[in-house]
């Protein structure tokens, strides 16, 4: 489960790369500079778009980590336009490339203990379910609403990617 | 896996049910109906708020009945106010409250086909992680977009809940 987690991630953030293109693509299309937008907010007390990006790349990048017992690469925020943003999800769509199934073996029971939690821990199934995907969810889809707002069309099935249904 | 998903579906619910409070606490203190945000969108083509709603409580409903092939509820879709938009969260609270970890042994090989799907089908496994969690987390958190952009004072910790860290 951890391991699918961890593909779907790396699916949320391909798909969020693409409404990313679709930004890009307005913007010429309106004839403004695409990186206007990597300062705009739904709420003046709330992260921007470089920092939601940012986020849901982070959120992504430590849960493979910390499920997997491995150290996670340090990406130094310093991204300012669309390009290097797109290269930030690239890095860890990447990243997240080099996990297979068997790292996550007994993730479960994984003490997982993020900085922030200053020595408090989750187990990693905890960990999962109430804080990396709700945290993940949460980064993606303010950016994908910021995009929204701002006029980028984009709808659900971008942000879903395609379903794979069986006959 | 699949129980904890739908303790965390549950969780989240709660946790937009407390977000809807503060809307008609700011609604009280700014001296305006609250009635007025169910209308409220992030573009004009998008579903307002009283769609965002009723489409969680929808998508945690589906995936509790689907990976326990139990019948879900009906709901009519006949919400108005926020009154009724939380007695419907509600309703789907008390329906999760139902179930318990057995109900969803095997999950992973139930063949889910939602009326949408036309006779195909996913695997239960890959339909709550490509489709119920992302579908469930986009609806919830255009619902908090909507309210955030509307002033609601709401912030992450409010979706996300209590972290129970252990020492």
């Amino acid at each position: 489960m951890s391991a699918q987690s961890i593909l779907q991630f790396k699916k949320t953030l391909e798909n969020l790369d693409a409404c990313m293109a679709k930004a890009e693509a307005f913007a010429t299309a309106k004839k403004f500079d695409v990186n206007v937008l990597t300062q705009y907010r739904l709420a003046p007390d709330m992260f921007n778009l470089v920092k939601q990006v940012q986020s849901c790349c982070d959120s992504a990048k430590f849960a493979a980590a910390y499920l997997s017992g491995q150290t996670p690469p340090k990406h130094e925020d310093n991204e300012a336009t669309f390009a290097e943003l797109r290269a930030r999800i690239q890095k860890v769509i990447d990243y997240l490339n080099g996990f297979k199934a068997a790292d996550f073996a007994g993730y479960e029971a994984v003490k997982v203990s993020p900085n922030w939690a200053k020595g408090k821990w989750l187990p990693g199934d905890e960990y999962l379910e109430a804080l990396a995907i709700p945290n993940f969810y949460f980064h993606v889809m303010t950016t994908y609403a910021i995009l929204r707002h701002a006029g980028v069309d984009v709808g659900k099935m971008d942000y879903l990617g395609a379903i794979n249904l069986k006959d």
